[in-house]
């Protein structure tokens, strides 16, 4: 599953006009390049580096604090092409770094700590790294959608990853 | 846009192992499996279709009801690789079809008329196409981080994809 994220994304994404790209829902809602930055940024500092830290001093080490808004300063001036070609060698690495942890099915009731939840099982944060991929590409697939929330008339009311009007 | 969702669900699921091809988010809710039946028997009857429908007979005929139970008898005993090559074949025929039309912008205001909705137009006929497609791609992503929905453990409070406990 954590393979196929880089494709996923490509396919949906990659030379789609940038009215397109840099869509959003609003407010401080995210846009499908602002979603990319962020999975580079989790690549780099969360997934991999949090499984080696309970592989290493377990419950002992508090996970360091993941930065959500991280891909604002780190994408900017970047086009949306260089930023899907860096996600698919960030995680076709981090797939390489998991398979040299070489683990065993008891490995992954070994436990960290996070820093609001306290002890997690490198299971559960195994888990949530292929949730959270999916949730970003819902939240890709919504905003891409949304911006035909008018267009689409009365059949607003059978789509529901349209938000209905308030 | 409508040239990419082939290709983003063939990088989502092509090969994946049965057990997540098949889940669902219980009772009647659909599988990624189903998914794909429905969006090629949309193919067949629905968006083309109906853009012809509003091309030649305008607001006198009403379209056809879609039938969203259709893919449970078609796609029995298929395989998914074979539907997800049928969908592909079927968008791209759609496609060409659709240029085939050779639409002028004033045509996108040209009316049919939807079996509950009344008048609508051919610009709101195509902008649902698109919505409709990205809606299942959510169905998909959701139906398989559901899969996980115990396994993540205390990250469930962060992932807005997986339905929270009642």
């Amino acid at each position: 599953m954590l393979a196929r994220t880089p494709a996923t994304l490509d396919a949906m994404l990659r030379d789609l006009p940038d009215h397109w790209v840099s869509a959003h829902e609003g407010g401080d809602t995210w846009s499908p390049f602002d979603v990319v930055g962020h999975l580079i940024h989790g690549e780099r500092t969360d997934w991999v580096p949090r499984a080696r830290m309970i592989l290493e001093d377990g419950e002992a080490r508090t996970f360091e604090t993941f930065d959500r808004l991280a891909q604002f300063a780190a994408s900017e001036g970047r086009t949306l092409s260089s930023l899907l070609d860096e996600f698919a060698e960030a995680r076709a690495a981090s797939l390489r770094d998991l398979a040299v942890l070489g683990l065993a099915e008891r490995d992954l009731d070994r436990r960290g700590r996070h820093p609001a939840f306290g002890p997690v099982t490198l299971r559960q944060l195994l888990a949530t790294w292929v949730a959270h991929d999916l949730d970003h590409v819902v939240q890709v697939s919504r905003t891409l959608a949304n911006q035909y929330a008018d267009a689409v008339g009365p059949w607003r009311a059978y789509l529901r990853i349209i938000g209905q009007p308030g």
